[in-house]
């Protein structure tokens, strides 16, 4: 059997890197040969995962093709979101719970998305439809995936299977998910200690639409006002990476995790596009979006949908 | 719950046709409100296999918008392949055993392709999955499917899951699957009533490759020479049809299913991407492939590598 890696997208978030683990478990019990690494470096929050659950951080690589001929997706599915040389690549399976663009393969391949909460309330499906028993720790992962991906299951995004994978993994992995989700979360909310360049990064996927690339980063904040007094330097620090990789847009989404609010903070032209899928003026480049805390669900449909009418 | 339809490729194949009937099945009985249809009028062998198990023949329809906002694709995921109107409805799930390719959403939805030989196999292990009972006329058609995608297991794309599936649906609908599947077979391969236009439109696929539109068209037959005695027609009917269309290039892949060999005729340019693929030179604007009888394996990947280097 010829080995594989097994990656999520790039500026990785918690799901990215555990569902990685967890899909590449599953795969080497299926008896393929697979290893998970990861696209970029581990958020704050990720490492509280894996610290927690004793689990080792993955090798981070910057390339694939050096390394193997076929590779697992887990969490994303667009290219651009992968790794740099994912066209040379042939992908033989992909578990996912996004939109799907920008994907394209010459032969058949095992292609598994839904629309779920999570990359890891799907790997849980597989996991039982295989019969395959959850190691303990790869459970705690699986759960802290679920728990980052639907903020507790505030966010819009979640599924009733989203809420039943995640008690049953806490059983498993014999964790309260209340009481650790929220230590697990507030660990990923530290931002004093991190430049501008990380906070516009650590969360940031590309989206091409109608011909323009728009960036959509996403910080979690328990403080809204924390991020807001840094949004001179901030603007800067989008400048020069939009200037530096081509973005037409950056959109920063800064999320309150504990009343499920949103600031936006967008750079770039076409502006009037953010107001259009919001229906709201811009107030000095800002825009106040209560209930939103899903990048997926509440901002990218709705921006796609003005770009290409 | 608002209505759906489900619908596989147009000019259908038996699976596309029962697959569609099957997930219908599937997805009502989880609570959706699902009609199954066709986009094109049934071959021989579908017909014969709705016969058989006393299934009536699905309604055909041009465009879907007009009915539905949403719908449910099987055994094809391409739009090129798919309803005339596809980029303007929403797509919530679908289930395909092919390359993914020229397919895109703006929403996340469930989408489950598996590399094995029908996409009725998939739909197989769904009803498991899920723990509902298969009726048994719904159970010969997904068998029928099979059967049909497989050439009864002799084609390349035949995987261990397709016969275990097979046989399960065999019990179920108390058919012996060797007995009826030569039978369904043959009366898939009854030519001579058919004219030039239905021959090399019955199963028949586009695909763009690096932007030329490639169409593929493969007929079943148990006698090479009963087809290319009327080789003359089917090249003017194919030549008519690639002006109607814009097809760049058209391959039209004749195979015998008791052999399990192929004669491809080639109409239209660059035709020296063919001989390339096959690494073979034509003639006449034929080629012998012998021990090749599946378009998907053995025909688009060599065109799209060489389409693309």
């Amino acid at each position: 059997m010829t080995k594989q890696l097994v990656f999520g997208h790039q500026s990785p978030d918690t799901d990215a890197v555990v569902a990685a683990k967890a899909f590449s478990y599953l795969q080497n019990k299926l008896g393929f040969d697979t290893e998970a690494v990861a696209l970029g470096s581990l958020s704050e929050e990720t490492k509280f995962v894996l610290d927690y659950f004793n689990e080792p951080e993955p090798r981070i690589i910057e390339t694939a093709k050096n390394e193997v001929e076929s590779v697992m997706l887990v969490d994303h599915n667009e290219f651009q979101q992968s790794v740099s040389d994912i066209a040379d690549l042939v992908v033989t399976d992909v578990v996912d719970h996004h939109r799907i663009a920008n994907f394209t393969t010459n032969m058949p391949l095992n292609f598994r998305s839904e629309a779920v909460g999570c990359s890891s309330t799907v790997i849980w499906k597989m996991f039982n439809e295989n019969g395959i028993e959850i190691p303990a720790n790869i459970a705690g992962l699986m759960m802290s995936a679920i728990i980052s991906d639907t903020l507790l299951f505030k966010s819009p995004t979640t599924t009733p299977v989203d809420v039943e994978a995640t008690k049953a993994l806490s059983k498993i992995s014999n964790t309260d998910y209340n009481v650790y989700g929220l230590d697990m979360l507030k660990a990923g909310t530290n931002l004093s200690s991190k430049t501008e360049e990380e906070l516009i990064n650590g969360d940031a996927k590309s989206f091409d639409m109608a011909g323009k690339t728009v960036r959509v980063a996403q910080v979690n904040t328990v403080d809204l006002e924390e991020v807001f007094n840094r949004e001179a330097a901030l603007v800067s620090a989008i400048e020069a990476d939009s200037k530096t990789n081509n973005y037409d847009l950056f959109l920063l989404l800064v999320t309150n995790i504990l009343d499920s609010d949103s600031e936006l903070l967008v750079v770039g032209e076409p502006k009037e596009m953010v107001e259009k899928a919001f229906n709201k003026k811009l107030v000095d480049d800002k825009l106040s979006l209560p209930g939103v805390v899903s990048r997926k669900k509440q901002v990218v449909p709705q921006l796609q949908t003005v770009f290409e009418a």
